[in-house]
């Protein structure tokens, strides 16, 4: 039996091939009743639209990716959560892709040209990359990047003001009388840009109150995850005078220091006070509950997806912009403790 | 100026215009040096290989669609975690789409034929979905169901034995001297297949042990998050006769009604013990730490993988497969309590 073709359909359903296309390509001036008739018409004749064909032809892929280090990072759920929805209903789907923060994996994806045709533009948060990686990436690509970067003036950048919101995290337990502050989640360079901008916000706090940094209180970890905030708590405690706070580069830092503290039978904060950074839903839900820096996520999603839509919309190159997305700090039981204030 | 063809690239790169071909496809039989030779040519000349014509010519888009209902549940994270690196590393792309249960948007999902070139098949985890909806979907889609339904012949299926695992875990608890187990997590038909088949398991537990069940002690809920769990406990805590037990059907509805015990200063597990299910990394690091069952989920997203890619390859339609993973109960502080054994 041959396949069943657009005119097929059009006849089935009673209509035009043109109203036929309308439904097949989404657009909205079709009534409810007439895409209803025409989707039982396709449903029946096992009629596949050629899509790839379609998109040959205009040189779109109706498809955007978004490039995350980890999938399995709460952070990037929560915003894919609001990534997904904005893209949808402007028409895109998403193609999500995953880098384990392997700089040659990342490079690849910013330079291969293999890919070009699958996606129109890409929202990408690297981890792996330099600046200059990022400044040497193929400029015809619509790129959105998210995180600790800066915009060369060929990508947008959609992020929050890193270094303050880590000013304020350490600021909030200066405020409450801590004076042995520890840092978990600073990296080398180059990996390390995003982790760099916290520790900075971290000294500028310090120096604002007069107080000296302890250099042996900075932990270095591979990654920001549970299992590197636990051993890196596990080595503070394990000092003989040991931090009386921790301002952690992710909640998930936060929530693996918070477990090796309380196995130790310690008291948090009484014994020792834990910030983090992200406001993952986790925080919301631990024992006790974890303070944090909390990122405008929506609006870091809706933006990326705007703009990434707008750069490939373009007939010309748009020039690279600059977002800079709200922040604020939320105290809760890991700093406040438990009593009701 | 003109694009680069792949002739152009072969002629910098001082190879044959079948040698850049391998290489843009990703064949194996190229050496290293060739390689980097012809990466380094088509970055020279940005030449852009046409992914989309290939596609077309083949009937492929190299590309597998994986549907679930959210993506910022850990488990499905997790699951996804194992699937993309086995379909990258089989040559193919993940179309990542999330449905948030809904049931005419999964029914669109394994109906519509207009998204069928986007993808050469799906693995598909159905929340709202009835089995007479699989049943109902197209039959020349390849596709593979994850979680508690059954294969009808047409698509394969892989899960685990979710009424034995139930009863295992019901039965942990009894066996630990409970008698007064809560369910949290029971949801009505059609939507909750996937719930009805914890909730037989622990009626069979309780039957095995000749005990009876409190029907009040099963609690809907409409989805498997954090905070269905912490308002279902609240319920059951708010009884004159609460419950010294609680089987959760998810780790993120335990880590949910654990807050709110928690934060009411009752003990867990000495005045409430807790058992989750899908055994998330959350549940390694909370506090206490969350006994659960614990299904293996590599074997789970690469026999999806493979299953998907083998229906996808065979020129006839394989017949369904049913293929059971297995699981594993593991006892943690929130049964066992904290004191070292």
């Amino acid at each position: 039996m041959r396949d069943a073709t657009l005119r097929d359909v059009a006849e089935l359903a009673g209509v035009s091939a043109r109203t036929v296309s309308n439904v097949v390509n989404g657009y909205a001036k079709v009534t409810e009743r007439t895409r209803e008739k025409v989707e039982r018409a396709i449903a029946e004749l096992g009629y596949r639209p050629n899509v790839l064909a379609r998109n040959l032809a205009n040189g779109r892929s109706g498809q955007i990716a978004v490039v995350v280090p980890y999938l399995d990072t709460p952070y990037f759920a929560e915003l894919l959560q609001a990534i997904i929805p904005r893209a949808r209903e402007r028409g895109y789907n998403v193609l999500i892709d995953q880098t384990d923060g392997d700089p040659a994996h990342e490079r690849e994806l910013i330079r291969r040209g293999a890919r070009a045709l699958l996606f129109d533009g890409m929202i990408f948060s690297p981890l792996g990359l330099a600046q200059e990686d990022l400044d040497d990436g193929d400029p015809a690509l619509p790129l959105v990047v998210l995180g600790e970067r800066t915009s060369n003036g060929t990508f947008d950048h959609v992020g929050i003001d890193d270094v303050a919101a880590s000013r304020e995290a350490t600021a909030h337990l200066i405020g409450l009388g801590r004076r042995r502050i520890a840092a978990i989640g600073d990296q080398p360079y180059p990996t390390g840009e995003a982790a760099q901008l916290r520790t900075l916000g971290y000294r500028q706090a310090h120096a604002e109150a007069g107080l000296p940094v302890d250099e042996s209180l900075i932990i270095h970890t591979p990654r920001f995850n549970r299992a590197d905030g636990s051993g890196a708590m596990r080595l503070l405690l394990d000092r003989a005078d040991p931090p009386d706070a921790v301002f952690c580069y992710s909640d998930l830092v936060a929530l693996g220091a918070l477990h090796e503290v309380l196995e130790r039978g310690l008291r948090v904060p009484e014994d020792i006070a834990l910030i983090g950074y992200d406001d993952i839903e986790e925080g919301r839900y631990s024992n006790p509950t974890i303070s944090t820096i909390s990122p405008d996520k929506v609006t870091i999603a809706t933006t990326a997806v705007d703009r990434l839509l707008a750069r490939i919309g373009s007939p010309e190159p748009l020039p690279g912009v600059e977002v800079r997305a709200e922040h604020k700090l939320i105290a809760r039981q890991s700093t406040l403790g438990r009593a009701p204030r």
